[in-house]
């Protein structure tokens, strides 16, 4: 089969051999696969992936149809439309999907939209939810919204009847996000739509220590992104004032079986969303597999409403 | 009645009008009232108290005979032995105490032990199980482990089956916190006892950062205490590495409601342990309400294990 691979820093189309399911693994055969930040930095050399997953073939999500099913797995059949995460490789013709971390695709979706669903959402409800205990009537901030965790994020909140404040650094996407369900602003407005009960914080570096001091009693901050940098002067006493809790997350590094809570808390909560239409992947851009390079391009430019999704040609 | 009274920065044993207690309040004749670091915040006029609460009169905490209840008190009866938290103005021959922040003294234990009781335990029991969600196993540090909340959270965490690490500063109190069912190093050891699931922070400051670096997936900071400064620098690729919560806390700005759930947790899981011996508040000195000058310099000169509580002459 053919393939994305990382050679030299660079991405070519190349040939692998197919994978093989084993116990309780689906082959799929990939129709859309959304990019991811960790793919980027996989191809810089930066983010190695786990053990037993090849280092040069990147990919953290796909979709597409159930081929063949390995042992045991019981979830989904041949035939099967199905999005989920992987560890590695997901970009490619063919890969191999743990059954416990894939979700069904509503047949009112696209493929192309939901292989850039999983990662996103997943990621989105489980920092908002699991992590920050999103309430019903809660403030919430999401940083960095206009990308594909961001805009998920947004309508998620939205959805559970929470205020959004989005906060976008390109003025031409605010009216775009905003049309997600949030009221958008820049950075350097966040201040004056205090205080915040929840913020999901896809960007980190020095403008979270003035996020701390927008919290509201009880506040949580979860940093799911660093594009601004890791490093963050904390001022504790407003932590202490405000009984607040600062927390990251990473979805990558966690156990299959913490991945697969996430996912079936998803396929319970978000996808009948998804298929009512209520939540959308929005993807900026498609690009067909052999254009990978143009697609990290298109990824590490930014200002993008939403995901860049490689597809099947 | 006699009263701790904050007059120009100095402590003098005053006269002021005795407290009436009102609905779900209790009269209580105050036998023994430990010191905390607010107080000496508050003597230096940093430490603002809450609305309704005299800006002059310290004190937390305070343990006695209830003399009388106001409308509505049903929990306790005069002649009860009761401690708890209050507002302020605990430092005094008499005092109000909400029922609801109130817990019954065991027969076995004195008053004097019990008037350092309530925010030590109130404060590490909320942070340990509350905050930080402490298991069975999990592996905890305890920093500034010497002093009222630390030797209560250092014999908590033991009650409960995790294994402790603290960190006292002074040497000469190392085995003595040891015994409380720690292993007790100094700070700058710290890192060679990790991972931790639980760090009960009760120093903060520029220390913080390097305990994010010990902490183990899932890892809960809570910081406590801030006497090693409020500025830290945290990495936060560390944090999203473990998926890593750093939390804040303090109950002296809490609402009265919250003050309450934390009380009752007391009530519950631990005043049983503390009638059976299995926990004590480990007093320091005790020193007669008219020399609570000399006691709150005891207190500030640091190096003491557990409290320095006032008794009355």
């Amino acid at each position: 089969m053919r393939a994305v691979i990382i050679s030299e820093g660079r991405l070519t189309w190349g040939e692998r051999p197919a994978p093989v399911p084993k116990a309780y693994e689906l082959l799929v055969r990939v129709e859309a696969a959304g990019l991811n930040g960790a793919d980027l930095l996989q191809r810089a050399g930066r983010y190695p992936p786990p053990a037993g997953v090849p280092a040069d073939q990147p990919g953290l999500e796909c979709a597409g149809t159930v081929e063949a099913v390995g042992d045991g797995a019981a979830t989904f059949r041949p035939g099967d439309r199905v999005m989920g995460l992987v560890p590695g490789a997901g970009q490619a013709e063919w890969a191999v999907v743990h059954e416990r971390l894939a979700l069904p695709v509503p047949p009112e979706r696209p493929l192309s939209e939901a292989g850039g669903f999983p990662e996103a959402y997943c990621t989105a409800h489980d920092a908002l939810f699991t992590q920050a205990g999103l309430s019903v009537g809660d403030r919430v901030l999401v940083t960095g919204a206009a990308g594909g965790v961001g805009t998920a994020a947004v309508q998620l909140a939205a959805a559970a009847g929470a205020e959004v404040v989005a906060s976008v650094r390109h003025e031409a996407l605010r009216p775009k996000v905003a049309r997600l369900g949030a009221t958008c602003v820049a950075p350097e407005e966040v201040a004056d739509h205090r205080p915040f009960d929840v913020v999901v914080d896809l960007v980190g570096g020095p403008g979270l220590s003035r996020h701390l001091g927008c919290l509201a009693p009880w506040g949580r901050v979860v940093v799911i992104g660093l594009g601004g940098g890791s490093q963050a002067q904390v001022d504790l006493s407003e932590l202490l004032a405000r009984r607040a809790v600062l927390r990251g997350s990473t979805l990558r590094s966690r156990t299959l079986e913490e991945k697969a809570l996430v996912v079936q808390r998803v396929r319970h909560h978000v996808v009948p969303l998804f298929a009512a239409g209520k939540v959308r992947a929005l993807v900026e851009a498609t690009y067909p597999f052999p254009e990978a390079e143009a697609a990290y391009g298109r990824f590490a430019a930014g200002a993008k409403l939403g995901k860049v999704v490689l597809v099947r040609a």
